[in-house]
């Protein structure tokens, strides 16, 4: 799991004053109708606002160029983001994520919170047993298919962006090896230790990669 | 293996209706050159002709919007269908598919019967032990790599779609682990079990998935 | 490994003398900053010479419509190819490539010599043990992660095109072992024995595409 | 599947005499307590006749030297055989076999006849769709997950030998392969295409077998 | 993770008592050579004390026939277990066993409490985050290869059993799918919706198996 | 590829001597029936021989304790070696050895030599391209599957022994790589980057093991 800030606090801020103006509706949830599971909160549809699409466009930019999301995700295709909204008696109850959405095989989960922590009560993201309020900008990267939810909003707003990541290693575990090799491979660089690790890196990433 | 109405009877019998006009050419074989598989068919070139495309966007939704196609073939990725017709003499000797075609992996063959049946003599698709005669919109999915073969029309005219789907689960066995799983799963729809084996499900879903 | 000849000597020629006018700016090493791998040679960049780029749609089709390139790297996606250019005092010191190149795993390395061999000294290109300096139009395909380098050109100057190949059969072991099959099932074409085997080796070729 | 001789039809009657003297038991289900599948047989228990004992010795050399079963079953480890029979009412309704017995993976199963055919009325064995009723001294192999199961005997005696082998394939798909390829192998013995095909067959089972 | 009641309270006392004549020694650690991980406590070594021998069969026994570790570990072989003891100033430091002991791959470890938890001080098992005092009999079985030590003993003594489990199925995330999906399946005994599963559970535990 | 000092040169010498009085039969070639391979050479059957059985357990004792071998090998089964003598004429032609041998998968390949290079004219290993002639003691471990032939002997006596390693690692693109990975590790040792590394190492390790 990585908690980063993926957008400085001013630009997150900004960016849920830019959206004052768009047009939210009722979110779907994937398994409700099986499950009985609740969803409830609002979405910007793609492509229905022109500035949410372009304040999309700095978000996919800012995950993708991001250098500790590089390095735990190994990022290969993100799916479009798009801005969700939980107000008073909004959640979102325990679920796993689909497998694929469109194209994307959702292998990570991103959240990136814009609304301050106290603009609104409840609204925790929980993921298994941990619980995260982020703040402005911070995102949080997860595997999809660790149970988790949004606790009801008991008042106040909280505006997120969410997002779902095909990684180029898709197994978690690989992957954080991958990710625990390169970490201490760093800590080579500028020493004679370093060339021959990174071969070595280089060829098991090679191996792993989809 | 799925036999599946794709198509109403009426769409099947207007669209044969409306390509009246076509333009067929002799279907090419892959393998006969070098194993003398005889391949006597005619298909409409893709892009010679604005009615059989638009046609064929048709099937394409009706083959991925199929409720049953989604359960058993999984797909990821369709080849664009094409139209092929056999007449007296017409016929394609055993063979496999070719592995890919253009972008796509050809996991599942698909045939979609638009003629009725007692409008030809012969022309019966063979797949392993098994023959098979549909009526029109029926559609019938199987393994591209069973062999299979067209027998000889003796009289009348055979028309049909064919395409070629890469499926999200390559491996024949899992594909069919999968379906079988869900097949389960859905009687148990509205029990207080369907929750938990759903998370079963898709944690095996994902895993298996490309 | 393959060397084979992708474009005719006098093609390769006339691509040199095309491009006398380009831009080329020196190209950037990807592990520089960490290990110190000295790169230094020229590139046009992509998309600002318009010569250049016809020249590449032109090396594009050669390699994939090359039989023998077919065979033995099987190739899914290619790489765009670039031009690169070795002056007197360029070089490029041991390096593997990286796992990926935006959209394409790189499996395997290509160079297409366009200079004369004797219109340079040194600039040799060196793949683990083995030295290699090609003739105008030939094209040198191997695995991307056995490390290789261009020896310091002392003097004259090297033109190539390079490019990186994403193959249906990642694991090499596994691409030879298709095409050894494919040499050896290509003896026996025109005999009664090719058709069953045709059947085995098309069976394991799935098997093994991505 | 395969059906192949593994005993002289004298020497499975000799041994249907030998254990006359024997001891029998009730077979119990692995199942049967879950599912409520009805298993009704007898067996004789491992270690408590010593002429069955040493028969039993003679049908796994007996099965273990046979080309066929070698061809086929690629067998790894034999679980010890034992001997059943079916009495009038005796039958073991639909089931697959436990993934493994001891120390032994089931991959295949094995039933070896030693009754006549018609020395019992029902006692069919269905695997899947198909039904079998062997001669004294056949056997035959199956994958162990195909529902299978012996119909009610109505009148008479069956008698068999029953086992599970451990293939060194164990993937039927590639076990099949393996085997299309050798036989498609064998047939070119003695002619200068084998030495290169033999070399490709075996790098290809060195990679499948366990 | 499983913590489990393995011998009764009193078998595990009574096991104490006995073991009061044994002769212990130091235990070794793999990996302090390397990397100054602390191992310091006292083993008795294998074959050196005939109580000891007979009391660990009986262990052997009860981790062998618990239906909890059947179902949460699915063992195939079982590594000889030892006793070992903590006494005051008695430590091991975090380390991760090693991949193989002898015949057997170490994919679980596990440890049974004799000692009464209030007869020591400290020596606390720590797994990753967690921390684990037993009382006596409790077993507790963990992954292998993630990071545990015990905490120094303050005052006392510690005795346990130790022991490694080679499972049938290496990836602890299939395993932990393999146990969720037998849980769920059990909730479903004595319904009709049963055997359908118990087939689809089964097919599933096949392919993973070693 | 290793060579390695298994024996010292007196401990080889004298071992030659000791088999003075062994007897030698003629060896069998596996494939000569099929392809037509030429093996000439002697073997002392297993068994035979009681001082030649003694000396084979110091050698397998000599292989399993040799710490490159350890490393470069990570052997799991080692067939029971044998003794083997080329005299005027012996040779082996180009071959790979069977894929398994009783029980041992045949992984890799190992050549000790207890003859001095001037003993015997001819008499030439070749592994691919490379050729080898070792002194007393030394051994040489290459894969199994790269054809391998020994030259025929034109005058004098060429003793060696012969055995087969089950790697724990079969697959030699990985084993290099953990091979590699090791022997950059143990530079470490001592340093505060080890006890990271040697987590990561022993965690691939243990993905790869069989």
């Amino acid at each position: 799991m990585l908690m980063e800030q993926i957008l400085t606090p001013d630009d997150a801020k900004n960016m849920l004053d830019d959206l004052s103006g768009a047009m939210w509706v009722a979110g779907e949830a994937r398994t409700k109708a099986l499950t009985g599971t609740v969803k409830k909160n609002l979405e910007i549809l793609p492509g229905t606002d022109t500035v949410a699409n372009d304040l999309l466009k700095v978000v996919t930019q800012k995950i993708m160029g991001n250098a500790a999301v590089s390095v735990h995700c190994i990022p290969f295709i993100l799916h479009p983001p798009k801005f969700n909204k939980y107000m008073e008696g909004g959640e979102y109850q325990e679920h796993t994520d689909a497998p694929w959405m469109s194209n994307t095989r959702t292998d990570i989960s991103c959240t990136i919170w814009l609304s301050e922590p106290d603009a609104y009560e409840g609204g925790v993201l929980k993921i298994g047993e941990q619980a995260f309020k982020g703040t402005p900008g911070q995102g949080i990267f997860y595997d999809c298919d660790v149970v988790h939810s949004v606790t009801p909003v008991t008042s106040g707003e909280r505006v997120c962006v969410v997002s779902w990541i095909q990684s180029r290693i898709r197994d978690p575990r690989k992957r954080q090896l991958i990710t625990d090799f390169r970490a201490w491979l760093a800590k080579m660089e500028g020493t004679e230790m370093f060339a021959e690790g990174d071969l070595i890196y280089s060829a098991l990433l090679k191996r792993w990669i989809d």
